[in-house]
């Protein structure tokens, strides 16, 4: 963390430094965070991935959110990404922009929340930078990991014919986000907790390769992110709407008649991987979710021509307005 | 550039997209942007280097700065970490937060800024994340290179005995500064230049390597800086306050005595090259200042203690209060 001592409060500097340079500790190129850059070594046979993501105070967090969740959610936001490629990270570089409220405890508990997620996702932390901003807190991660040579999943492999998977369920943080919306503190539950910290599927995503021919995340809203897809491989997607899955608590929220489902596959902030796969790689998907204990559903199919449809059980065509989620 | 398009208005994600895809053009990994992460395979021999800096609006640039010098100035603070520690910079990633003011000409300004760079210091853009902010603009950019294994100038290893350079002239940048706080509109001039767009010595830093003990660019001022080598090497550092080159601009706004050389010497934004050496590398180190078309001053020397101290002519500790550069 250089370059920052007159940027900070007094004594602000030095809090970080001693609450980030434990971090480090997995990465001996990282030399402690005292020195100005990092290394690493890369292994043999791979290919270096890169990722950045950022998120923004009053956009994709509220000051009111805990301090610990806000830190898990920016790494997952980010190993998201590496799931649903295949990849594995490794080493993270985070760039603070601090207005004037954090305090001490909010600091505290934002390391806490990246310690945690270093032990959980085996990454960490490369060095960062900390700035003062006048404005809205801003907190940008990028992430570097590995990638076995050619065994990125991309989006441009999707072929008609292929069927199209999701993992988990959908919509629930946009539901947990709604809940928020209109409560005085946190409330419990699994909808503001998939709101608040994202779970990026990265043992099942990385037994993927080979078997998937298109793949990411869904962060943008499960329609969104496909329609990215099937742009990227001249493709058409359709979904069958009442394949589209759902988990009991968002179902007991807004019920699951077409109107709900529509908001779920269009809310986003899901990070659950879609992907689309050849019929000779049924079996495989089959047993890599049982062995990662994954949900997977198949929700629909690649087809010949452009865009994204989500199709009634009639197979007509539902009119879908709203295709990317607006952030707070 | 991906998950940006509700945090957007209309049409500026494309704009931002159409923009900034031709810069990916130099990293075949980077699949012009349509993808969520970029690879590139790694150098046989090398390690991989890590590095990131943010600029915030009000804070490292003033929002009439031009759009063009801000993208400049945030990719060079990465790309002159790289220099400074021997390294060779590659790919980078840029995250920007976005404010409602900044305008298509303002972004085609900036990806000019980012094009004539790249073409300059021979990197790519590898990705990167746009978001809206309610508050000050801010840009992250993260820098991903090269060194020879082992080869990385380290910031801890001064050793007593050793002579202390830097390259260039000190506190251009913050007399520039101190220009334009008093100016009504963007005046010429060497040092303004300076600080709009720093000058990393990339050529001179590689060659470094194996000749300097310790290396790190002067970003907090050079006084800052050299404590930094200081208490990572254990060592205590003496400069010479006649020694401090200052540019002729400088002298000009301020004169030659020492309350001038202090300020250069803790105003800084100098992006120059302060180092450490051994006798032994005297030679060579002339040889490649010569080689590179840089000036390299020798200005102290590193000596058993801790802590950095500014000497005056008859070797009398200069009291210096103001160690850091405090940004604007």
């Amino acid at each position: 963390m250089t370059r920052s001592t007159s940027d900070c409060r007094p004594g602000e500097f030095e809090l970080i430094e001693k609450l980030f340079a434990p971090l480090s500790r997995p990465l001996p190129g990282a030399f402690g965070l005292t020195d100005d850059v990092a290394v690493f070594s890369p292994h043999t046979g791979c290919e270096v991935v890169l990722k950045t993501d950022a998120i923004v105070e009053g956009v994709h967090f509220r000051k009111s959110d805990p301090a610990r969740t806000i830190a898990k959610k920016v790494l997952r936001m980010n190993i998201s990404d590496f799931a649903a490629k295949g990849a594995e990270p490794k080493a993270y570089l985070v760039s603070l922009s601090l207005p004037e409220w954090p305090d001490k405890a909010w600091l505290e508990e934002f390391a806490r929340g990246l310690a945690e997620d270093q032990a959980e996702f085996d990454v960490g932390l490369a060095g960062g930078d900390t700035t003062r901003t006048p404005g809205a807190m801003t907190i940008t991660v990028s992430m570097v990991g590995y990638v076995p040579q050619g065994a990125l999943i991309r989006r441009n492999g999707a072929r008609s014919g292929d069927a199209v998977y999701v993992t988990g369920t959908i919509g629930d943080a946009g539901g947990g986000l709604e809940q928020l919306a209109t409560a005085a503190s946190i409330p419990e539950g699994e909808l503001v907790s998939r709101y608040l910290v994202p779970r990026p599927r990265l043992a099942f995503g990385q037994q993927l390769r080979g078997l998937a021919s298109a793949s990411l995340d869904v962060s943008d809203g499960l329609l969104a992110d496909l329609g990215h897809i099937a742009k990227t491989s001249q493709v058409r997607i359709e979904v069958h709407v009442e394949c589209v899955p759902l988990s009991p608590e968002l179902v007991a929220l807004r019920g699951h008649e077409i109107p709900a489902i529509v908001l779920a596959a269009t809310s986003g902030d899901d990070y659950e991987i879609s992907f689309t796969a050849p019929a000779a790689s049924r079996s495989a998907i089959k047993q890599a979710a049982g062995e990662t204990q994954t949900r997977v559903t198949e929700i629909g199919r690649v087809v010949a021509g452009e865009g994204i449809a989500l199709l009634d059980s009639r197979g007509a065509e539902i009119p879908v307005s709203r295709k990317g989620y607006t952030h707070i």
